[in-house]
């Protein structure tokens, strides 16, 4: 590679609405990016045609010869041996479909995939309120529940490529029917499809937001009363999950992402506090145990995607 | 080293009622070993000299030469870097007290310090039901439940020392109360202190130990339902913590150990059926992810402090 030329990463976020791509440097410095609200609609062949050609745009653009590699950051479970895809709701027609080879046959070399959330971790702990630790839980709080671990500075995978499926971990036994098979899971009483489905019942209105139900828990009165209501019980649930995960790892760092942030004055207290009485490790270590804010947004993902390249390099 | 010299490493668990210690070669064959009836309530002093005498026997016999290193498995909670333990039910005079620095001190050599439920998850690993697998979770089930996790073949620690506190993982919100300051653990619903109290509750008995209940699980009528039930009840617990620990790990093995094992075919279908229901990461790799019996008993513990100085050593 000529000294003059810039070493730099592409990194590819497939969301719920959008695609974006971006070419990063290994300092983390974006230098480029494509967003585009794609037609998903448009089934598999053009969903994976518009992930080929963003990545073809930014690979011309800056040179392949300066290139580190590819990451695709993309909703759902992932087969990382197979490189496929298992259980998208956004995205039925990627399913047990080999994504990746198909990604990297047309573009002529590898990409690496990663589970959304995986790769938002990875962010976190590249350039974000993760830097300055190897070892982090990430709970992305939006339509449902996501978690990235990373362990040693690398994503934990598990041995299929599903770790980290912490929207789904049981905090209510009886609690709210899931999608997955399961009750009670994190993500039906803590994401913001939770939050509308309590405003409902609490009759505080058909169709809230989460942002909505955040912006009443500033009112006095009865309304505001009962939108608190619900910003604890969140914080509680959320509080159980963080408890099982602090007693599991005992990592240094807790982060939240996603929508629900702007209620955090309203959850986070009963987060906490429920984190205090039921995990005696986070007691013990409390001044060094940080439950905190991830400070990339939704561009973590998109970071995360791009540093992959590098990280799986080292071994 | 002699090409004739044997290499080994000398492992030591400090049970709750027992200190044993084993000389052990790279292989995982056990050279000698002595299993002595501490008096525990002797106090610190008594503890520390038994502990370090029995090392000393060991390395007289077998020669300094010829020694890897040294472990040493303690109930309770530990700060690998200072070194001591913060909590243990069974040794409170060991607890803020440097203990691997003082046992060092006395030997003249290196000691690691390991709680005795991540020694056994390693034991495990390195030639018990866990060596086919470099991923594993241990859950001891015994008067308290303990835990241990093996990442990548080593030990996770968690940035303290205290990750695998999988006993107080909540399973039941607003179940039994513990002396850990939660309620619901896991512990309190699923050890065989708990099995002894939901005897008690079912009016089978005073004082049944969980081989009693067991025994009972055998029987026809009425008494054999009640412990039947409460078998039930123990087996959809441990399957609530377990769907939760397939979420998180993606491992593809979980080990169980400890006196109620020989009640398995009473709770495990519960377990197992718990955990097909509350995780869909566990039905999606049902035929790739084991649930099974650790193989080496109350031996694990002594197996894996003797092998940490080998583990420890390759960086």
């Amino acid at each position: 590679m000529p000294v003059d030329m810039i070493e730099y990463a592409i990194g590819v976020d497939l969301g719920g609405t959008n695609l974006r791509a971006a070419a990063v440097d290994r300092t983390g410095k974006m230098l480029d990016r494509i967003s585009e609200n794609t037609n998903f609609a448009g089934g598999r062949e053009a969903v994976l045609n518009d992930i080929v050609t963003a990545i073809q745009k930014m690979r011309e653009k800056h040179g392949a010869q300066g290139l580190a590699g590819i990451g695709v950051g993309v909703p759902g479970f992932i087969r990382m041996k197979e490189g496929y895809i298992t259980n998208s709701n956004n995205l039925p027609y990627l399913e047990n479909f080999p994504v990746r080879d198909e990604i990297s046959r047309r573009l002529g070399t590898l990409v690496i995939l990663e589970n959304d959330a995986n790769a938002a971790a990875m962010g976190e702990k590249w350039i974000g309120a993760g830097r300055d630790v190897d070892d982090l839980v990430l709970l992305t709080l939006g339509t449902g529940i996501g978690g990235g671990i990373i362990s040693g500075g690398r994503v934990m995978r598990g041995f299929v490529g599903m770790a980290g499926e912490l929207g789904h971990i049981t905090v209510v036994p009886n609690g709210n029917p899931c999608g997955c098979g399961n009750q009670g899971c994190l993500e039906k009483h803590a994401s913001a499809t939770a939050i509308t489905a309590m405003a409902r019942l609490m009759q505080l209105g058909e169709d809230l937001s989460s942002k909505d139900v955040a912006d009443l828990a500033h009112e006095a009165g009865e309304k505001g009363d009962k939108a608190r209501t619900i910003w604890r019980v969140m914080g509680e649930s959320m509080g159980v999950a963080l408890a099982m995960l602090v007693n599991t790892f005992n990592f240094p760092l807790y982060l939240l992402s996603g929508g629900m942030l702007p209620a955090w004055e309203f959850f986070a207290p009963h987060m906490l506090r429920t984190m205090e009485q039921r995990s005696f490790t986070f007691r013990a270590t409390r001044t060094e145990t940080r439950v905190a804010q991830a400070t990339l947004g939704n561009e973590a993902g998109l970071y995360g995607a791009a540093c992959l390249p590098w990280v799986e390099k080292k071994g």
